[in-house]
């Protein structure tokens, strides 16, 4: 009866055209279950951290009915390190530093309490890890979502097909979408992904929102033009969360529910882009988002009489 | 009462990843025509030609309401050449001949039955000529809407800024408005855009879609994700034919009727990329655009409730 988020925790060194930060909260996980927590509790948090992570970033995740049974804490060792560095167009960006530290021993073990889960977000992670924990659950969730990059596809591609065999809902970019089948064509790659495994295709476009395909069908929902992105860090997961989130408090995976889905998650995105890492995350209200997402509504609607 | 059109009618030869014509009639005032016709008629059309353009292509276009009494025949002369060659996203794009030829002398003198036009689109052309057409008219039109590109910001970015200071609304890419305004950002882009004149901006993003900005309100068209794009030469004309077509047969410009008319646009536009050239813009029924509308209704349509 619950959201399972495996996933980094991690700390993120960012430098963006408005500014720069040190060390700031980061890693998929965080920012799935930071967004994911406004519309579904508990959330069952798998990840590694090291006694480095602060203790008052647990707690403030805690009081969001995130569980830490399955967050695996080394005392002795110090948890993942990103540092990058993003272009003017906010785009594309350079990694300066990845230090794995903790993350390179992750083997998550399932809590028990984990057990009656229905909902799992498989944040990018190894696929062979993201496979390892489909395995461990004894009944299946209704719903598998699984984020990857194309980093697993030119080192791990054997594995990466195996888990995404395995999931419901493969989530990716456009360049990793035609990456995958060889398809420039996006409703072509989509096809062949649906061939692979997954029922549902969600295709990520950043600053060009994101497409749904399942069937012959597509869904198109826009991002919402920014005055300011002040760091794109954690936008995907991010929208990963409200998707997952929506879903999750809803229990319906209909295709029409998983569009209003992707409207929540497109907009938690564009809040996560505000300020640095997941601040603007931490200090939503319910008000916010409604407001938010009329502002989606406002976005796309238009009248229009066909004749039938 | 009727569009007025101005622009250029040319000969193309073109390459995609799909195959290569030597010789197709292309030009923009011709994809605005052909576009506009399946709205409104008459349409006024001006350019120049030169005696090789094939009397079956005017005949074709007179016989859906395009009227020839603005366009300059220069027997002697020959047709304005463009060749390009596509790259495999069909994004971008090599310009690889441009012979003026007539197109050096244009300099449009306005028909006397050409001055009821209620609707002026003005086409890619030579700042300078936009001006003119503007000023023959002794009665602004209800609409005028400007289209232009980054070659006129490098070479006569004063006459330029000054034209579209004359229109209502401006049309160009993202990376026009972003060279425009030197902003990044789109929305803060489209308020430098209306300090400068138009009331009404549209950003067309190819296959990410289109823009529509007017004071602080914002709406997104998207573009439907497409099997096959098969040439995409005169896709933001046809565009903008649809635009205007729509715009001209409701007499209605408000921002909302501006939102459906870019869905129209994006609806005829998505037509003429599936041929080379016009051609399937010369091929199309009531029952075509309605379908198609139909699919742009889907693509964006989701359920909501929100609070309050």
């Amino acid at each position: 009866m619950s959201l399972l988020v495996v996933g980094t925790m991690a700390f993120d060194a960012l430098e963006t055209p408005f500014g720069k930060v040190d060390r700031v909260i980061g890693g998929s996980a965080t920012y799935v279950a930071w967004s994911a927590s406004y519309f579904t509790q508990p959330i069952r948090q798998v990840s590694i951290i090291g006694g480095d992570f602060p203790t008052t970033e647990i707690d403030a995740l805690k009081k969001r009915g995130v569980t830490f049974e399955g967050v695996e804490v080394v005392k002795e060792g110090k948890s993942f390190f990103w540092s990058g560095r993003y272009h003017m167009d906010m785009n594309t960006r350079d990694s300066l530093i990845t230090e794995l530290n903790v993350l390179a021993d992750f083997n998550p073990q399932l809590p028990e309490s984990y057990q009656d889960c229905e909902f799992l977000m498989l944040g990018n992670l190894v696929p062979a890890i993201q496979m390892n924990v489909i395995n461990q659950l004894r009944k299946r969730p209704k719903l598998i979502v699984l984020d990857t990059m194309n980093f697993w596809m030119e080192t791990a591609m054997d594995d990466l097909k195996k888990a995404i065999g395995m999931v419901d809902v493969l989530l990716v970019n456009d360049s990793e979408a035609r990456q995958l089948t060889g398809e420039y064509s996006l409703p072509k790659a989509a096809m062949k992904i649906q061939e692979m495994g997954p029922k549902f295709l969600i295709i990520k476009k950043g600053e060009h929102g994101a497409l749904l395909f399942h069937d012959r069908s597509v869904f198109y929902a826009p991002a919402l033009p920014l005055d300011e992105v002040f760091d794109p860090t954690g936008a995907g997961d991010t929208f990963a969360g409200g998707f997952m989130g929506h879903l999750a408090k809803t229990k319906d995976i209909s295709f029409e529910n998983m569009k209003t889905a992707i409207i929540y998650g497109s907009a938690m995105a564009s809040f996560c882009v505000e300020k640095f890492g997941p601040q603007r995350l931490q200090e939503l209200s319910e008000q916010d988002i409604q407001e938010r997402m009329q502002s989606f509504v406002d976005l796309v609607n238009f009248d229009i009489d066909l004749v039938g």
